[in-house]
């Protein structure tokens, strides 16, 4: 099985695919989609449309994981960054695979075990898990590598997104 | 010139086509796409996507406007409403059209000259400058048409999406 991590941005969204094989996980390939601030963004929409629509036509992934955004406060950051999330969900959805969703907090409890897991726990261990020789970077292939891991890690009872029920 | 103004949101999108020629602004379609909450997120915004340019496809404006999201403190509402908004942006976007944002403040201003104005004043004043016999129904197809209203009134002076001028 090959899965599609995605950790979801407008300014930079990293990606992670990660092949579940013999029950060894081999990274397949990871890395980031980046937007300038200068650019407009309709235009950023699409840049982000277009480049996840190619890495799944490249990477032909089973499944896609996308993990959820989570804003304390700044409606102004969550709109945008919602606009942003939505064209990455759609992109997926377009090509009809299946996506599934992830919080924070279901990551760390997957790939540390531990909820409260600080960013460097989580990246020794995607590193560690999936035999790298290098944190991978930016910080956001690692989390969608981290992602994708969780998925792989739930899948058999994994939660279909926009189902309701409990993690995992 | 025609307009097609959008009223994002995830459960109703208002659309409204507008016509202005020979200084007369005459209606050509309104209505509301809608997806039901039933249906998955994912599912919901391909329907939005497709909805919106078959839109495109069918009235051929030449230039698009849409409404800008306006929350006070929920941001869960923001995250999701963002991701609808994204895509109708991505959708118009793709066809290559210029895209324009109106703030609700600055559609009331536009269309009644009072940024206060009560949604009743609003929907009579899209009903008697656009001449039809009576209240845009729903609700968002009738704020629809006075964001396509606010950007003919606009268009000279206007605003493209994402530049910081000022209104209109």
């Amino acid at each position: 099985m090959i899965v599609l991590g995605i950790d979801p941005g407008m300014a930079i969204i990293g990606y992670g695919v990660v092949e579940k094989k013999n029950n060894i996980l081999r990274p397949i390939d990871y890395g980031a989609i980046t937007t300038p601030p200068t650019m407009e963004i309709p235009q950023r929409l699409v840049t982000i449309y277009d480049a996840v629509q190619e890495l799944i036509a490249r990477f032909q992934p089973d499944e896609v994981a996308i993990e959820e955004l989570f804003f304390n406060k700044n409606v102004k950051t969550a709109i945008t960054v919602g606009h942003a999330r939505g064209v990455s969900v759609l992109a997926a959805a377009k090509t009809g695979l299946n996506l599934y969703e992830y919080t924070p907090l279901q990551v760390k409890q997957s790939v540390v075990g531990y909820g409260r897991a600080e960013k460097s726990q989580i990246q020794q261990m995607v590193k560690a898990l999936l035999g790298l020789k290098e944190i991978p970077k930016p910080d956001d292939a690692a989390d969608a590598l981290a992602v994708a891991i969780c998925h792989i890690h739930c899948a058999d009872m994994g939660r279909k997104y926009g189902s309701r029920s409990l993690f995992c």
